[in-house]
């Protein structure tokens, strides 16, 4: 019984600090690494990839769209094209920064809105996995069971890792809420929530009903107030219940 | 006797038009493709690159310092972390593009107010060849016989690839006066010149005059007024002495 | 009996040239200013500015959604605060440029896909009118006929000025065909086109049926192809209609 | 005996938070707003406009390079036609944001590495002068009494606020030694040498010597490390010894 964690890492932009990469490291599996377009700059990406590399986690790369000042949590509606090239470019700049360190690209996952629409439009799923096809087909695409991203992964042979969402809420459609800013939640809650969803399949809607759900990787974010001591429950609850936490293909 | 045609393409940004790639292309060997810091973006990478497939144009990275609005001929003091990073990311996205086109990056050679820096600041050329090395120390670096970016690239194995400027002064010492605007030239007085430093090893300066210079490849701007004119006058005068028009290492 | 002819200026950007408004700037009344988010920049709008002194144009804010590479042509999901924040940013920077050249702002014409928004949602219309009441109530407030944007300007004590399109596409339905790039059309279609609108009241839709329309000022877009020639057909056949081409207030 | 406290502010952007200005902002008497090249955006500049309006503080312009990823701490060479036109634009912007607030722009202080150049530099001083010149000849120019700035600021007619910084070091020669990051000093550390340089005159420099210096102003800065304490007590030292703290002109 493996599970995975994967945490939004690099999110740093200049002088400005965003999440606590360094103490968040040691606790992960697999880090989602910003490119530059709604997060992280070249020199982030760079230490972030030490950072991973350091620890033995696995490193994805994490493009979102090219919005700095929304976080890549606002809709833009890029084109096909554009979304496209913005993928090659981003994952590509990525790339650059683990060759040199000796290191693979293990995964892609959509960042913010990206992530959104990659799960409710069936052309920007398609994009993406052209995308990964085009850079390295035998890449993991992070997502959720629910949503078209999945199936449009395997329609085009690259193998989709689900994941759940620690720290994010899910609507009664088992749609995730995505918000500009995340909210606090207790440690407590959100092992109970994360070891429900693995374990047992099934997660509490805002709505209050309870719904099926499936993953074999656990999202938590940095930037959510009290993220380490989230991580660090969140581990424990996993270990605590017989889980290995390994990143995929490991 | 070989001489290469090196041209910086990929130069438009959004619906922002720059040079006439598409009908400069057939004419060159070489393509220097901006990498979208002081211009360029994703799409126009991704089409710059299909366009010098088409033609059979080996294609380099032409990274810059990040300043779009300045188009990279603005100095700015990075410091040689954020030089290097910000090398690998541009020159990473690039090789995307590349990759997925089944191409080879040829070279790179660094634009603008950073090619000036590189040739006079010894720890500006060497963060170059930092980058370079971590990518592909196999790469060429274009660069001018003069100045320090040359020694440096051959104290790194790093192979030179000297370059002589049809369209650009040179002043007393030897140095490039790099201006935000090119001016015009006629391509009669362009020709003559190119063929005068590719073939005599000289060159009239803006003080009047004449110094030596070496080159194996010749530079022509494509945002020079008259280019297009201006390379097809730079081609003949090169073939008309017998040389023959083609890439490094081809 | 009186029309205004305005035109989108100041849409270059550093390095990059879009449109030609040193020359189109004597044809027309009122110019509608970049304000650097989706084009223009600082040293544009101050050349802009002193170019419309010079020819006696009344100038107005054109802000835009912030996203140069789509030139403000991309939906992005803003929220209402950040849009009113965005809007005080651009028209506020204007304004230092008019002041210091003597001149008052004329009016605020939102850009692109914000324009469409501001006609389709009683949201994006109030945010903005909310904004000009918070810089000056007594502007003009460019836009069509038909949409919520002028009925909720009226609401704030704004006064609209409709405005017709020479060299866009309206649907049967009357609304707008905003493209990314503008398609070429003939002059004497533009002309003929144009005082059916003002004069007749009517316009062809991409249907092929036609509608009522009206307007007393004609928007003409400067980086359509043959853009000059257009400007010159529209204010030949107003004028040969007996209309005095003035900008409104004047 | 009246001192000014001045603090740059609002410098966070998009979801990326810089310094503590809701609680920094009741301890101060002058706000450097920064206009977005650097730092801050258009909802950060609204928020800290209302936040000082709260506080009774008064506001100045804090424009710098556009640099957002430097911070506008790392040299550009600008034009000064760029220069004027970027400053007319940052002081414009923030400007619209203290009308809407019925508040009156107070000073403008250069930020950065444009502060460092405009008090080594003739051309860049009379640059920032012809900008506050053509915005409104009555603001104040936060300055050090060493420097070419204020004496240009004075044969312009703009009136100079000498200030002494808290918490950056000065070299042997008085100048001040910006660096991108700001080092941590203890709060009694900095109140003893505030109250030396307002009281005494005298400042230690970095070679231990001891030089004159003057000033009617005191700058801390939000980002230093236990920046509240630091300003709680250099408000302490200088009530202790009989100060009015006090923006000028009020």
């Amino acid at each position: 019984m493996k599970v995975d964690l994967n945490v939004d890492m690099g999110e740093s932009f200049g002088m400005y600090t965003m999440g606590d990469d360094e103490n968040f490291m040691p606790y992960i599996t697999s880090a989602n690494v910003a490119c530059g377009f709604h997060a992280g700059d070249p020199c982030v990406m760079k230490k972030t990839v030490a950072l991973a590399k350091k620890y033995g986690v696995q490193v994805g790369a994490h493009p979102g769209l090219p919005d700095l000042q929304g976080f890549g949590r606002r809709v833009m509606e890029v084109s096909m094209e554009e979304l496209y090239c913005d993928l090659m470019y981003q994952v590509g700049a990525l790339k650059a920064f683990l060759d040199a360190a000796g290191m693979r690209l293990h995964h892609v996952k959509p960042h913010g809105k990206l992530y959104g629409m990659a799960h409710t439009r069936e052309e920007v799923a398609k994009t993406i996995c052209e995308a990964i096809r085009d850079i390295d087909a035998s890449l993991y695409l992070y997502c959720m069971k629910k949503g078209v991203l999945g199936q449009v992964a395997q329609s085009y042979g690259i193998r989709p890792v689900f994941e759940v969402y620690s720290d994010l809420d899910y609507d009664k459609d088992g749609n995730l809420v995505i918000t500009r800013h995340h909210e606090a939640h207790s440690p407590e809650d959100v092992a109970a929530k994360v070891i429900g969803m693995v374990r047992d399949g099934k997660v509490k809607t805002t709505s209050g009903t309870e719904i099926a759900i499936e993953g074999s990787s656990v999202c938590v974010h940095s930037d959510s107030p009290g993220a380490i001591e989230i991580v660090k429950a969140v581990r424990k609850v996993l270990t605590d219940n017989g889980y290995t936490i390994e990143s995929p293909g490991i």
